[in-house]
């Protein structure tokens, strides 16, 4: 880190004693301005350093929508973590796009692309592993200590990054992940586009490949709502429950009646995964 | 109530055991469609009936705001009370309507407009306080109990229909309310649009009136930020204190140093007014 990467505060709102932040930046991995939200626990004003949990947000969001909607700030102030939401893509005028609400901005799945014209901007691979938490951690009372979660695919985002980053992350969790997107339509329309035909480069960033094949393992906790539109053709947690067992994975996954795609599910098991995480972070 | 009083469900999402669902339905006092949201914890589910909380919301608010982002169903759940969220106003093409925000569709005030061309539409206090609890107790397993809540424009709305409906309400509350809109901006043309220029008639309609002359009380809490941008200009929650204090009322208001007028302090709040209010419901 360098005093060269400076972030901008453009908000900030008091939140169960603590405070929600938004902050915009330069990004070098992804080439353009981004922004992100942090949430800052009251043990911060305390002097306290907090540990930080990444938050990768699905399908069409920004760094807006788990901040507004998720609920998790009584419980991160209680256990005393920071939570960070970034941009699900690279965003402006000058970055490619696609009609489609699955490819293009709002919709960077997490990978490095090596196709034109996306591999200009869509290096999210780097930016959530790399560029976001050296800006963080040089920029708040935060420790290196680090856990990951998102959401459909987000989750994606998470359980790749952390198994691909076991030495980076504590733990791993994710709401209706896109478990195996080789199989499915997201996730071959994006890695197409993104990374190309052959689809031997593909199952790097697939969660189910990743989990059958790890030799380390990262604690994960997965949660999926039985009454997903997405869960057959898209989700797939059943392909990601048999790697779990071939390779003894640590993985508590659960179906759970009732329950759909929307946020109101997260804010309904957001507690559950918070309490998972720290107790990863505090070891 | 009639069979003829049809709702139609347009949604449904399952959280934190129970449902929250929005309906529409063809409003006899606003003279138009009108779309609404229920939380139904999960005692419903069991046969319970379980007492309601009515929450109006802000400028620019639909039925939608408060459901996605004020965190309240866990504890909803856990004390077996439901919500119902109505719109801010009457909406479509056909009603009338303002370039700015703080008059016409989504800034409802909560009053009967007796001028044109508000009039013909604009009657959210009948809505609020007699068509709308008449369909949901007529259409959920719910009693007869009420509370009654709200943020800002809401806030407003909340104080002054309980505080004119004392038998009608077992408790109040409010965020953030416009406590004496008869000497705030926001309250002066809103009240000139619909009430028109005759300002004895705009009384009836300001908390900070009805607080200091009240002969029966209902129960009271009040919390504002003390960050709120609104606070001095068009909250004027001091003088709302004092009426409290002339006149005896049972009012808990407290300033918070640090939040704003967003969500985020709603949700940082809304447990205590939940257990506020279940204590009155319950009795």
């Amino acid at each position: 880190m360098t005093t060269e990467q400076l972030i901008e505060n453009v908000s900030a709102n008091k939140v169960f004693a603590g405070w929600q932040k938004q902050y915009r930046h330069q990004s070098h991995a992804l080439n353009c301005a981004m922004q992100f939200a942090i949430y800052l626990p009251p043990q911060v004003s305390n002097g306290e350093k907090v540990p930080v949990l990444y938050w990768l947000s699905g399908l069409t969001c920004t760094d807006e929508n788990f901040m507004q909607k998720a609920g998790a700030f009584r419980v991160a102030a209680e256990l005393g973590i920071a939570i960070v939401a970034p941009d699900t893509s690279p965003r402006g005028e000058n970055v490619a796009d696609d009609d489609n609400y699955d490819l293009g901005q709002g919709a960077g799945f997490y990978v490095n692309a090596t196709q034109a014209p996306w591999n200009r901007h869509f290096q999210m691979y780097d930016y959530v592993v790399n560029e976001l938490p050296a800006i963080v951690e040089a920029s708040f009372p935060v420790t290196n200590k680090r856990a990951i979660s998102g959401h459909s695919m987000g989750g994606h985002g998470a359980l790749t990054i952390a198994m691909l980053n076991p030495e980076r992350y504590c733990s791993m969790s994710a709401f209706s992940p896109i478990c195996n997107p080789i199989n499915a339509p997201w996730g071959k329309k994006a890695f197409t586009a993104y990374l190309g035909k052959d689809q031997s480069t593909w199952k790097k960033h697939d969660a189910s490949e990743l989990m059958r094949q790890a030799t380390r393992f990262v604690p994960a906790k997965v949660d999926q709502g039985a009454a997903d539109d997405f869960l057959t053709e898209q989700l797939k947690p059943e392909t990601l429950e048999a790697a779990a067992i071939v390779n003894n994975y640590p993985l508590e996954l659960v179906l759970h009646d009732g329950y759909d795609h929307s946020y109101y599910f997260i804010a309904s098991m957001i507690e559950e995964h918070l309490r998972f995480h720290a107790a990863y972070l505090q070891k």
